[in-house]
């Protein structure tokens, strides 16, 4: 295939990977209809009415570029957080977020701690800035704080990945132990503390705001795309000193942000009773899913997100192939961690009661056709 | 302010700048209420109203992250421009696009060769990887497609940008112009050709769509943000050979469109009925604008966008008046060039009646008032 011949060495090098393949992608492939999207830790519970009135209303107004400055969702922010808007940088997701930060601290070859089977988007964009991952293993399906502390002075890395609670396994560390690993760090290391799902945390595990608000770095990655119901928004904002905050406005796309999005943001934020009647939803939903895998003689893992990790207590083809029959022979999109030894998991996302069903009737049919085979 | 100590030397070296202040900012620092939005090169007309109702479809499953793999939208503009969906690439909006070409392209220290008084965001993602802008003037207001030409060739340039038509000159070169340019660049030199206001120009002024696209080494960029009427929607795409393509989706941010934003696209390109009347009220806004400009002696420039630059026949520091005394007397937000001599010039914008009525009842006013300062 004939392309430019002087993209960068770096460019060259590097595979035209996704780090995960859509559910829409996935439809394609399959030529079958997702019935249950419950794979990629979105909400099915959706956002909240007040967003919906707000999206209409915004809608007007889309043939305008969204205020570069975000002034209205920082200082939205700011007060439900209290702190400053300086305090925060928006981006669109963390997603966004994680590639910008990526590029303000890796050079080529500079290495980057984060856990082995941790956030792919993340390597993902590592990779992009010709960064060296190196991966601590998790313990006990939790990330290995001592691990990843023992790796960054080994490797004096300016950069360490952390998601609090985690992801694919759902499992989490109370604040006192965050902030003592945030404290341990060199001031030479910029800690990524990704919070996308603090907000289905149990009580005590993020950090208060000012336990780590003053610490240079510290950048806390936050989202509306899981509890808020807003992933197709694309807005998510970090946390930090105003100077480290600032670094963003050097790199950013500055009219980057969808306006509409913005716009869904700052409602669901002030609909903080629509958020708790999600959490309880979501809470009910992780308990289903935990029932029907225990009603499958499979052992669903504690989970302080939107999803629930599941042990199928074999190995990773054996996951892989009830994620694989879940689609193909009922439509149902759930996703599994990628490497040993969490891959001996499925991944599934909580969702509306109706999904729920779908799975608890799909389940005992896919296993049993695979204990057959 | 205090920062993290170890960002890269090149963040280092940045400013915290922003390309633009936004209509929104300007608003906050004058304390005064925009009343007439023909700054941005927006389109006050709005899209299309099939696309208002996309987009009170589409807000339902903003829970959902858009395609990755942007599937329908790149079928849409496939079968739109008659080329294959891997000739395409999409991308928040033209400014998200060129940041990443700049990234695919440029190491620090590499000559990047655009005109003085080009489009300043891409300057700036330039600067943010490190490049070196090698800027060729303007020739009687138009980009200097022999000047570009000879720097790339004395630069050995592995980036060229030329926009066409120009963006804030509103100046155009015909198609066989801007293809004899292209053939003439070694083909170590990536051209991005940027057609934002390709759909305003007079016909025969964007090259056919078949005379570039087997080019390996050059890269349309286009939008909807400007004729269709979405720039808050931050849509855009690159037309390029499928190996170029393919290079974006080694650094994009996968999941970072806003899934509202592409539905809204999708409908927009489906409405050409829309676009055509569109491009009927921006044709006549133009001689509008330039009809007002002459009624103060002022002199319109020929333009094929869908604002007009206007020859106020002194230096900077008079046009920079006019554009702030428009905004603080009354309330009309309209933008300039940025360095002599284009900076001779204001550029204002089409938009609705009212709009227009307002800046031919201002402007009087606030030449009068410079005259007797």
């Amino acid at each position: 295939m004939s392309a430019f011949l002087r993209f960068t060495p770096l460019i060259q090098s590097l595979p035209a990977t996704v780090p995960f393949v859509g559910p829409e992608a996935i439809e394609r492939q399959r030529g079958r209809r997702i019935a249950a999207r419950i794979g990629a830790n979105e909400s099915g519970f959706g956002p909240a009415g007040s967003v919906l009135v707000a999206i209409e209303t915004a809608a007007s107004e889309t043939w305008k570029y969204a205020d570069p400055e975000n002034h209205d969702l920082k200082h939205a922010l700011a007060a439900h957080l209290g702190i400053s808007a300086a305090n925060i940088a928006i981006g669109e997701g963390i997603d966004g977020l994680l590639g910008q930060i990526v590029r303000l601290v890796i050079e080529p070859g500079a290495p980057v701690v984060t856990s082995f089977g941790g956030y792919p988007t993340f390597n993902y964009h590592v990779a992009g800035h010709g960064g060296r991952l190196v991966a601590t293993p998790y313990v006990d399906d939790r990330e290995d704080l001592e691990g990843l502390l023992a790796a960054v002075k080994r490797e004096n890395a300016p950069l360490v990945y952390f998601a609090n609670p985690d992801n694919p396994m759902g499992s989490w560390w109370p604040a006192e132990r965050v902030v003592e690993f945030a404290e341990a760090l060199p001031e030479t290391t910029l800690l990524i503390l990704d919070e996308a799902y603090c907000e289905t945390a149990p009580a005590g595990t993020p950090p208060s705001i000012e336990s780590l608000i003053d610490k240079p770095n510290v950048i806390r990655t936050r989202t509306f795309s899981k509890a808020y119901g807003l992933a197709g928004s694309r807005v998510g904002y970090a946390l930090a000193t105003p100077g480290t905050a600032q670094a963003f406005d050097k790199i950013r796309n500055h009219f980057g942000m969808n306006r509409i999005g913005v716009a869904a943001a700052i409602a669901a934020l002030a609909d903080q009773d629509y958020l708790k009647e999600v959490l309880v939803r979501i809470s009910t939903s992780r308990e289903r899913i935990a029932g029907i895998a225990r009603a499958n003689g499979l052992v669903p893992l504690p989970s302080a997100t939107n999803f629930v990790a599941v042990d199928c207590g074999r190995d990773a083809a054996y996951a892989r192939a009830i994620v694989d029959r879940l689609m193909s022979d009922h439509g149902i999109f759930i996703r599994m961690p990628g490497v040993a030894p969490l891959n001996r998991c499925i991944r599934i996302s909580t969702g509306p009661e109706g999904e729920m069903d779908l799975l608890a009737a799909a389940l005992p049919d896919v296993l049993k056709s695979l204990a057959a085979a």
